[in-house]
């Protein structure tokens, strides 16, 4: 798939994934490494606490949206660079078993100001699981790049991103 | 260390953590299964994107910064759990070798209005690579519980918690 350039990107445009199985063991051993908190390691311990039960840590959710994300159809050109998040939250727990998908509506597609080689877009990512509800929303700001003008030929317009000191440079 | 109830938090609190060395095999191990883009990946490929070299995910970032929330002194009751963000950017990348901890700050405690036995904190948590420089910014709302009052002994305070749908259940 070719990639997206900010000018093929409309409000209301939706993109769907592939979808991931997350299983106990994976769970656990995440949080093993990230997140070594009861309620995420232990099926008996994580009983008696706010989840009810095992659940996988956020931050695993989190990862797998990612991956998703970047296996999705969105394919923005130069790879989904976060540029900010207006919403991220968690609605309900995933489970072992659970099966994640993610779908992804754009809702604000802006040049930059500042940097005239990158635009920038808002996505509302929500993932869901296998009953469709939804157990991440995230609203992010994505930078992306322009398409090159005939304009533009000759001239280095990458280089301007590529001062950029990383994803979350404030671009205008 | 003993838990600490929403008691024992005070606004301007700081509560500092130990340290974590990101390696450049783990960026890429952790990019390859959750966050597969050429910038965390590959140093060749990496070279001409935004990131001007290897740069570890964001979500890696993320990762590792709950694991040092959670072996931190902060310790709340019930463990660490989000109730949402208010403020969550990546200001600079992470590069192979960084050695990163986390500076906590209590910005904000009120007690639950739906859930007697249970407060809310609001913490402003700095991921500061060996440079003490800001890679992460996190303003979070964290869950606590309450200390139980001579009042509360016999009824069972947990049960409120018991029965929440998960960590973003939306409490006031």
């Amino acid at each position: 798939m070719t990639p997206r350039y900010l000018e093929d990107f409309a409000v209301g445009q939706t993109y769907g994934s592939g979808c991931i199985r997350i299983d106990e063991h994976r769970i656990k051993s995440f949080a093993a490494e990230f997140d070594p908190q009861p309620f995420h390691l232990n099926e008996d311990a994580a009983r008696d606490t706010i989840f009810g039960g095992l659940a996988a840590s956020g931050w695993h959710t989190a990862a797998l949206t990612m991956r998703l994300l970047v296996e999705s159809e969105l394919k923005p050109a130069g790879g989904i660079v976060g540029a900010g998040f207006d919403e991220f939250r968690w609605p309900l727990p995933v489970r072992p078993g659970d099966e994640l998908r993610v779908e992804s509506e754009v809702i604000d597609v802006r040049p930059s100001k500042s940097r005239p080689a990158q635009g920038l877009i808002k996505v509302r990512t929500t993932t869901l699981n296998q009953d469709d509800k939804a157990v991440q929303v995230l609203v992010v700001t994505l930078v992306v790049q322009r398409r090159r003008t005939q304009h533009d030929v000759g001239r280095d317009v990458s280089g301007g991103a590529r001062i950029a000191i990383g994803p979350m440079a404030g671009s205008t």
